[in-house]
């Protein structure tokens, strides 16, 4: 053991493989967890404990094996994803054991980065696992994908879907502070709950008890719609494209209902009414707005600290649970941000 | 008749008035000729014969009794429409008989006209007809729809569908003009042969003998679809989606494929499609760039001075054959402009 590593490595890296590729929901058998070595950091480099992992909706498209706008996670690789953890061997000036960082080192206990780069988190400022939500990527979705996208307006009414979840908890809020009239849309009565007596939002509905998305989408939007953040698709987005106002604008940022679908589904065709009422359906993955990252950070923190935004976290204890926790969070289990603590 | 007419109106005036709402391809019953009486012009207007009538996609969404962006004609109606006119009598200074003027007056022989505002038309700049094509609401949608949405750069690939028709034929020229690589689809060998041949499409190809349109479209595309301009949509738009590249924009012009349905039809989902290519889809409607008729309708003559641009008008000769006319242009039948001759 190096002279400057803090805590012990044991020697052992436990790592979470893909080991095939999901037919529909993945189950706990497209991954297998194994024993790897504990490597050593190199020149530059920084070994680091993963203290918290990410898991997110976005995962479920980087194991299917089609190359969208990232490569896909091959069979036999450690499976991608956001981590926080902290130095416990340093071969670099720039970060010292005990330092908290931000990295890319997927699904295992324990990695070897290049320190050049590697985001130090400062546990002072906020706990070091925002940094995987309301002030890491979920939160910049939510602040450039709704606000950029969108364009919100006082007093527009704007209807988010996923509203529960990591990003769209954020964007209802968001809303809110933009004032405008802000409906969501999530699959328990706990999330209804949630957001209507804590989060600000004007209503909201459980898709999963309700039978009629459109009569309800109607009611609770009685001047139409003008902004829909999109993060699940299918027929909760059937219901609303009706409603949507002339000039709406349509922010794509997860499609979850169709993620685990092996073929595409049809659905009522949609561009007559992108037609008719002038709208603007757009997607976008949150990597283009990489430059402005720090405005967003930096508004984001604002917003916490005046107590203008709440944020939650949902958090499995335990590495060995990382893949429950997908699978749960691919069903809508969390409540906010769904966190491992390895 | 008035010390200021030329020419005779005879006193009777024919109409096509809306008699049914047409379920699916409008039927010539749907519409009832009528002689009314030739109406006389009020202080501060102008009777107007109809020379020329415009039959054009748009108007099957106004027959169908529902709102759209437009009040929809009532049963009994005149049938609405943009039409060039000669002033035959004159109860204005503006203007005097003789004197081309555009309008909205509708399917009618004659019509009395608020004379102010009503732009005239001068038959030494450009053949009146074109106010009504290449120079009027055909050729802004073209030329707005397709830079202002698509803002297409040099180089990129470019697919247009109902590439022959009034908008599509021209869209394709201006992306020429831009340094674009185009691909026109239509449903005729010998609009392929326009296309192709006199308006410089790099490559095009007819819809109704073709069977694979996504193979066609992928030989043709070797680069993939940067933007694609939408007139019609159904099985030809499902098939450009795959194969959009990131950041690609699609402005929805026209749906002529779904206007005769009388059940929204299904189709593939697409907005995953939307989301991982970051797709911008965004459909408008032309009054939306009325403040910048001029800007528009300057380009497009300069073009056409200068050979760049080509455009071609099917004319119907006489007023009676409205309804064929229009009829004809939903099913395809008009190669460029489709126009009435009164």
């Amino acid at each position: 053991m190096s002279a400057t590593s803090v805590g012990s490595t044991a020697g052992v890296n436990r790592q979470f493989k893909l080991a095939a590729r999901p037919s529909g929901l993945p189950k706990e058998s497209d991954f297998s967890l194994v024993d790897a070595k504990t490597p050593a950091p190199g020149e530059g480099q920084v070994l680091v404990k993963t203290v918290y992992l990410s898991v997110d909706p976005y995962m479920r498209g980087r194991i299917t094996g089609v190359k969208t706008y990232a490569d896909p996670v091959n069979i036999g690789d450690v499976m991608a994803g956001s981590a926080v953890g902290q130095v416990v061997e340093s071969r670099s000036n720039e970060l010292a054991p005990g330092d908290f960082v931000l990295g890319y080192w997927g699904w295992q206990e324990y990695a070897a980065v290049k320190a050049a780069g590697l985001p130090k988190l400062d546990p002072k400022l906020a706990p070091v696992s925002t940094a995987l939500g309301v002030l890491g990527m979920p939160g910049m979705t939510a602040y450039f994908g709704f606000l950029d996208i969108c364009q919100p307006k006082p007093g527009e009414t704007v209807v988010v879907s996923g509203a529960a979840g990591a990003v769209g908890s954020l964007v209802g809020q968001i809303a809110k502070i933009k004032g405008c009239h802000v409906v969501g849309i999530a699959g328990a009565d706990s999330k209804i709950g949630w957001l209507t007596n804590e989060l600000g939002c004007d209503s909201a509905f459980n898709y999963k008890t309700t039978t009629d998305y459109s009569a309800t989408l109607k009611e609770l939007c009685p001047k139409g719609i003008d902004c829909y953040f999109d993060n699940v698709g299918g027929a909760i987005t059937d219901a609303v494209f009706p409603l949507m106002n002339v000039f709406g604008r349509m922010s794509i940022c997860g499609q979850i209902s169709q993620y685990n679908l092996e073929k595409i589904e049809p659905g009522p065709r949609i561009l007559t009414q992108v037609l008719v009422k002038q709208l603007k359906v757009e997607g976008f993955i949150i990597t283009r707005f990489q430059n402005r990252w720090g405005e967003g950070i930096k508004q984001m923190a604002q917003w916490l600290r005046e107590g203008k935004l709440k944020h939650r976290e949902e958090v499995v204890e335990g590495f060995e649970n990382t893949v429950k926790a997908f699978i749960g969070m691919l069903q809508g289990e969390n409540t906010g941000k769904m966190l491992v603590k390895a």
